[in-house]
């Protein structure tokens, strides 16, 4: 089952043929959410949420309990080009306070009982400027895809995929813009807190990076204007696929390599939901390109995985009420 | 501190002198916010719900370990008048499923490490049907508020209360109407699942109640159009502000309780958020009057203070990442 990645033919020959859902799973899940003490649909997006977990699991009455978050790590060198408020040494301090448990995420992941790992792929190697040159080659980006296929535990019952590499908000706005048209500045937002001449500059970098590398598919955008977080994002979000792992997507930067994803394959994000709509400002356009309704919208901006790991916890209360709740016979209630 | 119950008179007392947050744990925690290896803001509402918790639990760096959910129950004169698609008798069977743990609220208290309690008040003693005298006298109203107040643990660190009662909803989209006005279509939804001619039987209803008792005080309207356990849920909210135990407000129910309690002072609140925005239809508009924007909405329409026990999750973690994060110092992490 392991993809040949010593090019990106192989990658992408695996996404055409794709396994789905468990109908049987599917349908008995339904069948039980008719029989819980609840008015029908009382529990909103929660009940579908179930039966969707329960149909890729191929359980109609599964449980969550053993979720992953995978924080991808990588470094862009179009930051170069003053794209962001902070310095490029800031992606592997980052890392250094995921490893030592100090960030958001860490907190987030331990709340939702997670497992958290973290991968740093060549900091000391930033990609190239983008608006020069591809920012992968192909060779590069398949072996971050590789990455990002085997950092999934098979023994995971949910994945949740996190990114951290400054300036990588530039790279994920560039592909948004490649993928779905329209002006750099439709998807191109203040990532950690870029404004004025400096947003107008990222805006620029974005659609130079577009109108050099327009054209190719999802896979050929992703080496040319994504990243080594990203690539393994998307590495790890096609694995999970293979071994029916649900995930939760998080922010701009994971939606981008989801789309990339889907744009070689539309039914690639079956197996996934949107945990939550980011304050990024081309957040919510991405989202309605690759067809998720967000689980959360409080505002978030941080990326890491945070607001992911947050719906794991809708994920497992819809999960719990669906397998744990009586049924109107078991309880001896009028079902109305 | 206990209140007189013997009539409304000693608790409609006791709202005009409330509690407010500790101001030097709120500036505490504001300080260490700012400090926190994220950009600043990038957690979004996540921040401002830390500092809230910190500031009302008087500790800049606090910890959610004690969620208290309590669960009321009552029966309305009110269910007669076909305005439910369940019989009454729902209430008591939905009882002794919510003390047998297999109800929604069981499964997502536990998911959020809260007790539960369970009160059923007077379950063989309903309302009377407001459409003809009021609902419970000052006594009766009194009484249910105490049985809220008492059912609070001060060792809580974190409210929620939920609720169950056939016919219910028609009781709080009366309240909603008695209290800010409007048709009473404008309020009155579909409940456990009323449509069509008993929708507009139940919308009926709730305009002869109002007309019957509009005017006096948010306290005189839950006596007169209320319910025991949507005075219960009242008395436990006010009793969790004297304690200053953060409260999140469930759905329509809770918040018509809620808003009952805002009528006679407008700074009763403060000590609350609105989990979630339920499917009902009024609801929206009463988080709106109430000055509440919701955690979640992700159509929940079942009450029991499920929509609020899953928000338990939101508060959590933005408390978890307030306290448990790193500072830029701490990690040696660039501020940008």
């Amino acid at each position: 089952m392991l993809p040949d990645f010593s090019d990106l033919a192989g990658f992408r020959k695996l996404l055409a043929d794709l396994p789905g859902a468990d109908a049987a799973a599917t349908e008995g899940a339904q069948a039980r959410n008719g029989q819980l003490t609840k008015p029908p649909g009382a529990l909103g997006r929660l009940e579908e949420l179930a039966i969707w977990y329960a149909g890729w699991r191929g359980n109609p009455r599964p449980e969550i309990a053993a979720p992953q978050v995978i924080v991808f790590a990588g470094n862009h060198g179009v930051a170069r080009l003053g794209v962001s408020a902070f310095p490029p040494a800031v992606t592997a301090q980052m890392v250094a306070n995921f490893c030592a448990g100090g960030a958001a995420i860490n907190q987030l992941a331990r709340l939702a009982g997670a497992r958290i790992d973290i991968h740093a792929l060549d900091l000391d190697r930033p990609t190239a400027d983008f608006t020069r040159e591809p920012a992968m080659s192909e060779a590069e980006c398949a072996a971050a895809l590789k990455t990002g296929w085997e950092a999934v535990d098979p023994q995971a019952d949910l994945l949740v995929v996190g990114e951290m590499g400054i300036a990588n908000t530039t790279a994920a706005s560039a592909l948004a813009n490649a993928l779905f048209g329209g002006a750099a500045e439709d998807w191109t937002g203040r990532g950690t807190g870029v404004e004025g001449d400096a947003l107008t500059a990222k805006t620029r970098v974005v659609a130079d990076g577009v109108k050099r590398h327009f054209g190719g598919d999802g896979i050929e955008l992703l080496a040319r204007l994504g990243g080594r977080e990203i690539a393994a994002m998307a590495g790890a979000i096609a694995a999970a696929r293979m071994l029916r792992i649900p995930v939760i997507l998080d922010g701009f930067i994971c939606c981008a390599a989801a789309a990339c994803l889907r744009a070689v394959n539309p039914a690639m994000l079956d197996h996934a939901v949107a945990g939550h709509q980011s304050a990024e400002s081309g957040h919510a356009a991405l989202l309605e390109r690759i067809g998720k309704a967000p689980l959360l919208a409080l505002g978030l901006r941080l990326g890491e995985g945070t607001g992911a790991a947050l719906a794991i916890q809708v994920l497992k209360g819809a999960v719990a009420c669906h397998s744990g709740m009586a049924t109107f016979a078991e309880a001896g209630v009028s079902a109305g």
